[in-house]
Parts: C-alpha cells; structure tokens; sequence
C-alpha cells in the first residue's frame, strides 16, 4: 500500500483501454456521449442501483452482465438524458444503443454495458447516439480520458478522474476511473455513474468481490441530498494488460488501491456536490453497532438543519444532538460527546459554549469535520462525507430544466 | 361534524381558561412567556416527542402527566431558549420554571406542564422567567390568546390560532388551540409545540385517546425538513366549563371536531415553514399497506429534489418516480402512475409531456397537490403536507444564531 503512487490518465491510466468522446447531439454543445473500449475481451463488474424505478440502461446491464459471465469489451455512457421512466420505447432505445456499439466496435452484445444520465421522464434519441457512436470508434484513443469525464457531466461543475499506481510483489499495475454526480447523490443503496479500469488480470467473481466491498466504504458513503439515482451504477474492467494476476495472495493489495481510487472519486463527488462550498467528514463513534452508527451518520449528513449550519459556520452543536438524538438508533445523550473539527463542544451533559469561537474557526475551511459518540459504548463507528447546503443548490434544483 | 363552525378565540375559545404573555427578557423585545391556565382542575392530555435526545422540560412534563393521573391546571411556554442539551443545570431550570408556575397559580406541582423552544444549547434563565410569570399571573385574562400565540413563536412568521364551535346532541363546546412550528418540523415520532383546549368534560384517559389518534394524521402527517425535535409536544386541556360531557356516543363527534382544529393549525404550520412559498400535498395510493404508502409519502415530501422542483414550478414528475423508487417500499414502476394537481404525466408506463404546460399551471398556485400510485395495487393510502424548499430556508438556518 505504501508504494502505491497518485497518477494521471483517469480510465485510460490502466493499459489496454482506449476512449472516445463527441458531441452526438443530445446536449446543445457540449460532450454528451463517451466510449471506452478494453482492446481484448476483459474481466468486468458492476454495482447497480437497488432503486426499484430502475431506468432501462441498468436493466440491459443486468442482462448483458447474466449472459456474458462477466466478461465485457465496451462502455457506452450518455449524458443529458437519464432514459429513466421511459417505458417499452426506452427499453428499445437501450437495447438499440448497445446493439449499435457492438455492431461499431465488433463483439458480442452481451459485451457491452450501457449507462445514461440526464433528465428522467425524456426520451432517449437513439439516432443521435448512433451516429454519434459511428464517430466516436473512428478517434478511440489512448489520450482521451478526460474527454470522456467530461462528457459524463450533468450538473457536474468538472470531471472527476483518478488513478494510482500499484506496486506489488508480482509487478506494477494501474487502476483508474471517472465518476459523475452532483445532485440525487445518496448511493445509500447502489451507487452514482462511475466507470473504472484496471489492468491488473483478475477473474470476474473476484472482481465483482472486490468492487463490492469498496463500494461499500466509498460511494456508499456519500451523500449530497440524500436522493438516490434510476440510474446509478459502477463498473469496473480488468484488462489484464500488466501481466500481474490478483490471486487471493495479492487481493488485499488490489483492494487497498482500488479503495484509494474510489475513496478520492468519491470525496470529489462530495465536493463537487450542487451548491457545495465545503467537504464535510461525519464521524460517529461509541454506536451500538456498527449499522447504527452507519445509520446516525447518514441521518446527520443528510440534515437540512445541520447541513444549513455548516454552510453558516455556524458551530450549532445542538442540531447534531438533535438528530442523533432523531436517528431511530440508540443514544444517550447524558453519555454524549458532539465535536466539531478537534473541539468539543458538549460532553458529560456539559456544553462548553467558550469553545464555540474556535470551533467556528474550524467551519471557515473548505475541509472540516463534525464527530457525535453516540454515547452507548458500543463498538459502532462510522464516517459519511457530505457537503453544506446552500442557496445555490436550490436555484440548481428549481431551475433544473427550464 | 357538518354543524361545527370555525370561531375566533384561540385557546381562549374554549370557556373555563384564561391567559396572559409577556416579555420576560429571554429575547431582546418581544412576547416569550405565555401562561395558559384552567380555572378549576381539567383534564389533561399529552403527546411528548420520541426523540432519544429529550429536552428537561419533556421530562418534567413526563413526570407531572405520571403523577397527576392526567389532572392539570397550568401550561407555561417561554421561546428563545429550548433548554434542550442543558444538563442538570437545565433539569433545575425546569423544576424551578413549574415550581414558580405552581406557587403564582395556587396549584399543586404536578399539575403544572412546562414547555420551551428556541436554541438548543443554551442555558435557561430561569430569574427572567420567575419575573415574568408574576407578571403574567397578574395579567390573566380572557382576551390574551393571539398575544400567547405569538410568545411561543421562534422563526414563525405569524401567530397560528384555530378554534372550533362543535355542536353535539349534548349541548355546544368549543375546541381550540394555538402551535408554533417552522423549522425542524416532521413529527413523524411525535410532534412540534401545540396548546389546545376544550370546555367539554372528557375523562383524562379518554382525552388522551383522542389526542393520540388525532395526532398521528394531522401533526404526524406534515413536515417542513424531515427534522424532529428535542422540545416537540403537544398538550390538550378539557375543562368542562360547557357541560357538555363526553361520553363513548358522542366520543368520534368529538374526535372529528378535535381533527378539524388539529388539521386546521397542522396545515399552517406547514404554510409558515421557513422559506415556504406553497403548501404541498403528496397523496399515496396503491401502497402494499397503509405504512408503506405513509413511509412514501414522507419520502417524497423530504426529498430535497422534489421539493426545490416545486420550488420553481417544474413539474418535473421524474424526480417523483425516483423517490418513489428508492423509498424501501414496494413499487412496480409500469403499473405506477404520478399526477401534478388533477394532470396525469405518467401512466401504464408512458409520459405524458404534452400535458407538462397544464401541471405546470396547477404548480403556480399557493396550495398544490402531487400523487404518486405505487402500482402495487394494495389499499395504502396516504396523505403528506409539506412545503417547498427555497433559498430563504438556507439563509434563515445557515444564519440562525448569528
């Protein structure tokens, strides 16, 4: 873990990739439709969101996804519409977006997944994407990763790449990724769009495994508005390029990097959060387990009160307390401890309202904490990222399509 | 039901109750003290919030309504100052506040009920209320109930006041109240500040149950932010001055009346909500079961994104299938259906956009109506009161305290 290094080259930092991105149309004029293609077949895998208003891209994903085994070639991303609550005519849309990639690209359809982001309830011009698509597998690259971040963007004020540099006793290998989400962000039961490569060699079960358990502690634990997406997923492909293979010896190893990838993709979800001005670090302790603890940190990330006061600076303690205290978790409050960056502010049924000037010091930085012990003694712990709310975040929303 | 009419009078519509408020100095100059008092012993009924994070007077309260076996004579209220999070310090500040209430009225202790809202976190100064509450006494009157209604206000824009004269075959009563309530409000555990009283006679339990099942569709089906309190409650007192009793026949005329004025003030709160421009109602149908549609319907009404939506006038329905969709209740998006006013956008799994210009007409109203059938086909049904969330509610709660 120690040698692992920061790297440029979002999903094309990883070997075997190459990427494309073009205005197909479905934007006024911007990027809205990039194409990332493993040049061999590669392992893949995906977390999609549980919503059960599932829009059509997910369900053809789920699809490809049974009759492939987890083996893929291409993504084909869409911005600008959601193709969510679209009924039969989007699932042809879907199925025809897939089809078309494949015909482009020349695999088997189940070898390609599908995402779209955008306005729900709008449908999706398939003709725009394909020839769009047509364009896009003419300029596939080594040198479009950026592109391709951007023309995932929604509301997104920029594109969010990653990517590290693995060392491990069996050779180097890359990871790297780009994700999307600005608002409706509370992956709490799947996850926003985030597409990710490596070219590490790893069989699809354990792929998906590991996948699964660092969503679980990065974009499952981050939320903008507590909103959850029709259209949330993740996928990850390993090319296999590097020539290091992941056994069970080196998992751990390919764990802790992809965790470092998605964490910082993650944290820039959250920072890029509509109307955010800060980061905010939610850390809840002494829960009775660690769901619970889970639960309260989620429970104060997503208050309006609580998240209002952060973007005031001001350091209102009392909101903390008061969600907790709302959380359906247990909490005693005369056990308590709420602090806010390293100052506590009330503890032992004793505020300390001296402390309050430094602790609002703290809330001026672009990157602050706030900790609650629940009081229980128990062993839960738990940290969500979120942001503040402000005005901006609800011009955003009420303006969204007019 | 068909012969009750709405009066005038507040908690002093009632006959056997006299009030007073004043400004004891718990905020810089205005009315934070109000004295309700029954001239003879009443019955009493209460519903005190659930959160896990109760504020001492909560537990004064508690301890009074146990030991009283629901016997009461006085209600005290000061704003400015919740007395939440306050420790033994606040615990004292509380038993003084009855302690003081009770020698001034020329009651026993445990008839005394106490309440307080404002800033969590801050000490009580229980002198200043000691001061006031002679004052108060000397001032008790008939004609005090719009001046209490606007000493228990916090960020409320107005005074909230309803009364009811019920006709029953027994005779005439009246039944009133006053609430405050404009953020941190969604009662779902309990509920926010309210102060109702009846000149029926009622026996203590039988209150109680009226009480509650009144409760939980009026208080408990309205939320401004999803927030609940650490000072919700909301207490009845009956004194029996009209003489009209009521007795298991004339019980459900009683309940029915109680609805009205409880729904009456429910709806008000939510109108006064801070930042609210509209008052929303989101109705539920086809949930698997009655909880499953309330669960969706208190989803929708919170979700930031429905809400900023509302905000603009976008009948962006989408967002309501989202919710729907994530709401952890059963739902079958192609037999779900989502209408804005009486305009249906999304139906048998197709929308309906050319009828957007119709809902986004109904959406410029002050009180507007979304509904979302689950699809599910079971007899769920709910209805949920909310408002829209604006730029307003941000700079009143990010600037709260400074």
């Amino acid at each position: 873990m120690t040698d692992n290094a920061p790297i440029g080259g979002g999903i094309l930092a990883a070997a075997g990739f190459r990427s494309a991105a073009v205005k197909c149309g479905i934007k006024a004029d911007a990027l809205d439709l990039a194409l990332l293609v493993s040049d061999a077949p590669a392992s893949v895998a995906a977390v999609l969101t549980t919503s059960k208003a599932v829009a059509a891209p997910v369900i053809v994903c789920r699809d490809h996804l049974a009759q492939s085994g987890g083996i893929g070639r291409a993504i084909v991303v869409n911005s600008g519409c959601a193709n969510a609550c679209t009924g039969q005519t989007g699932m042809a849309a879907a199925r025809e977006m897939a089809t078309v990639t494949a015909r482009s690209v020349g695999c088997s359809l189940e070898q390609v997944l599908i995402a779209s982001t955008g306005v729900i309830g709008l449908h999706l011009d398939v003709d725009k994407v394909a020839r769009g698509l047509e364009r896009a597998v003419g300029m596939l690259g080594r040198d479009a990763s950026r592109a391709a971040a951007e023309a995932i963007m929604t509301t997104d004020l920029s594109p969010k790449e990653a990517a590290l540099r693995v060392r491990s006793s069996a050779g180097v290998f890359a990871i790297g990724g780009m994700v999307k989400g600005a608002g409706m962000i509370e992956p709490m039961m799947a996850t926003m769009l985030g597409f990710l490569t490596t070219d590490a060699a790893i069989a699809p079960a354990l792929l998906q495994r590991a996948l699964a358990e660092v969503t679980d502690d990065t974009f499952n634990a981050i939320t903008v508005d507590g909103e959850c997406s029709t259209n949330d997923s993740v996928f990850l492909m390993a090319s296999g390029t590097s020539g290091v293979t992941i056994d069970d010896d080196l998992y751990p190893h390919f764990v802790a990097g992809l965790r470092e990838v998605c964490g910082t993709l993650a944290r820039n979800i959250v920072r890029g959060g509509e109307g955010a001005t800060k980061l905010v670090s939610v850390n809840v302790s002494g829960g009775r387990t660690q769901d619970e603890a889970k639960r309260a940190a989620h429970a104060i990330a997503n208050s309006p009160l609580v998240k209002t006061a952060l973007h005031g600076g001001d350091p209102n303690w009392g909101r903390l307390v008061a969600v907790a205290g709302r959380a359906g978790v247990d909490f005693d409050l005369s056990h308590s401890r709420v602090q806010i960056g390293t100052t506590v502010l009330f503890e032992n049924d004793t505020m300390h309202a001296d402390r309050e000037p430094q602790a609002a010091e703290h809330l001026k930085g672009k990157e602050v904490s706030v900790g609650v012990d629940l009081g229980v003694g128990g062993p839960g712990e738990a940290t969500v990222w979120t942001c503040d709310l402000s005005s901006e975040y609800v011009h955003i929303n009420a303006d969204y399509r007019s």
